[in-house]
């Protein structure tokens, strides 16, 4: 049953090849003062941090620089980039790389005018701002996490071994999007598949929660549909403009709440990856991807009718004959054939995970309680060793 | 191809049991004055009526009265809607109804700051509006627009045979609107149904359009197979709280601009039906499922792809042995079934439409360009004739 929610999504996008002319109409509501947030530096090598510059500077805006945000953002960087944020006085933040840069952002945006510690407030006790939050706009060079239309915010603490992500409210999502597909071809191939994972699990989460089907389960079909074609494409081919825009748009709505509505939502995959990250600091999407197979097995019996709907309506199987178990297992062997087809890592160890790093990674993982099977401790551990 | 585009929908939606405890919360943002705009009076006797009274009262509003929308909204009404909102000095316009309803407030909205003539200016000219827009808020209680949630505005003009619908930017979006299933369940069946179709016409006038499929197309299919699936389940057992809740989900979806990104989208059969709606008066989905049937097997061998897709994927037509043209027409017959299941009007004469009015109704259809093929007046002609 769809039940009683609210829906509100009030991020502006700017979407296809001329996009980022959009950022010319945007810097226009904004003050003068500009917090311009990015990673490691591969904006300068591909040429998006000079034409987001030079908007900037036409525009007439002081730009100040917070570069260096890491993939797995840390509460030392926050810390960093709020004071950054202060001292600019700045009326915008404008992040510029993938959902890592986006997720700071936003943590930057609800803690710049908050007194208390923000890992405390937002990522421990998940309490919402009580503070005026900054603007936040983006420009998106790695597709995946959505947070270019949500209020995501991941952030990862390395001395409490915890990788915590914050939904927020509308208010904090960004006000605006700029979303250029070809931003996101000189990106290495691995953080690509990587991504690709990372959109896949977002609709797996929420449409594998939940007794009775509903709106949101089509249209998380349609969505699963649309990548599983496109990233086969863009796979093999990975310079394919139409593959990579349909990729970029399929991401932005499986996790901008649309599919969550009426759902419990699972989650678990990604707090077992969440764990495994914060001990290995490996790419996100791949933690997600090396346990996956491990974790729907483990569930399958518990969510046995949306297992047989999945392997029937997204992976096509023909159920002539068959078992709903055969049906449902056969649905998650073609799903892990188009894992390895697209390169994704199927193990633990391939991230740098041992036998003997698997308790602390169990310590670490957050139990949800809206998917087929709430796990206990042991069965993390068993999703785990199976992953190794 | 997506192409480029721009994304931006920012109506704020209460759905559920408890939604019109969000008028309340959405109320404070507004001025004392509230023009609360309804139709033919159904609200007064199933409660709705009294309840937004209540909260309006509760709120301290100043509550000026505009009743009597008709379903296919006139220049007349809407000459005097604008009336009343100056009068009123409007600074909300609270529409309560169906579609018509809430066209009819965005009309008032745009029209109440502009000196020209708002049907010269919107619905011959289409041009936007330059004047402050009144914002609406909407209190549904018929689905099947997707009025709550997007700039559409029909409106008739009797004398000059026209019923001319404009699609107006965000501004122009309700503000806010409520979503109570329960709403809609005292609607007359006619009304319920004529209502389901419009929803189906909606996604299909996007989905038969366009070259190469995207994403678009793959969420237009699952919201065309939630939508089929919840309205046997509705026809059958109108009060089926599940099936209405997803439907009226689905029909907000339907039309909110998601599906039509990056399609060129047709509307042809809503040129056509609103053609017969501007001579007959006949019930807005009832006129799109009289020519329907004709219309798409007429166009079926110049989109062949699309209408095998469409078999294949929305009404699981098994492709064994066939060939292309027979799968496509396998799933327009399916289609058919189903709209005569739901208890839909399959023909033009039972809406009053006799083969003398042909040439009127030809004369007053506007012929759009987005779809598999432009029609010629005499294809229009053939369509209305088939239909009869």
């Amino acid at each position: 049953m769809l039940g009683n929610f609210t829906y509100c999504n009030p991020t502006k996008l700017y979407f296809g090849k001329e996009a980022l002319n959009g950022l010319r109409e945007e810097l226009k509501k904004y003050g003068k003062n500009v917090l311009l947030v990015y990673g490691g530096g591969s904006i300068k090598k591909n040429g998006i941090y000079d034409r987001v510059v030079g908007i900037l500077k036409e525009a007439g805006k002081e730009i100040f620089e917070d570069a260096g945000v890491m993939p797995n953002p840390t509460v030392e960087k926050l810390a960093e980039g709020v004071q950054r944020a202060r001292a600019a006085k700045a009326d915008l933040i404008l992040a510029v790389g993938g959902g890592s840069v986006c997720d700071y952002a936003k943590a930057v945006s609800v803690s710049v005018n908050c007194d208390e510690d923000p890992w405390e407030k937002y990522y421990i006790r998940f309490e919402e701002p009580a503070c005026p939050v900054l603007p936040v706009g983006c420009v998106l060079t790695m597709v995946g996490t959505g947070s270019e239309m949500n209020g995501g915010s991941v952030i990862t603490n390395h001395a409490q071994k915890l990788k915590i992500g914050h939904v927020f409210g509308p208010e904090v999502f960004p006000k605006f999007s700029i979303l250029d597909p070809e931003f996101t071809f000189t990106l290495p191939r691995y953080q690509m598949v990587a991504g690709f994972y990372d959109i896949m699990s977002h609709i797996l989460e929420q449409y594998f929660s939940g007794e009775d089907d509903n709106t949101s389960d089509y249209l998380s079909e349609g969505l699963l549909r649309s990548l599983i074609h496109s990233t086969r494409i863009a796979a093999k081919d990975p310079q394919n403009y139409e593959a990579r825009s349909n990729i970029m748009w399929t991401a932005t709505w499986a996790l901008n709440t649309l599919i969550a509505m009426g759902k419990t939502t699972d989650w678990e995959v990604h707090m077992i990856g969440q764990a495994v990250g914060a001990h290995t600091d490996a790419t996100h999407g791949m933690t997600l991807a090396a346990v996956s197979m491990a974790y729907y097995r483990l569930i399958l019996p518990f969510g046995l009718p949306k297992f047989k709907r999945y392997a029937l309506n997204v992976w096509g199987v023909d159920p002539a004959g068959k078992t709903d178990e055969e049906i449902a297992k056969e649905g998650l062997s073609a799903m892990e054939s188009w894992m390895k087809e697209i390169g994704l890592v199927m193990n633990l160890s391939e991230l740098g995970v041992t036998e003997d790093m698997l308790d602390g990674i169990v310590k670490s993982t957050l139990i949800m309680e809206g998917g087929y099977k709430v796990l206990t401790p042991d069965e993390v551990r068993t999703v785990l060793k199976e992953s190794l």
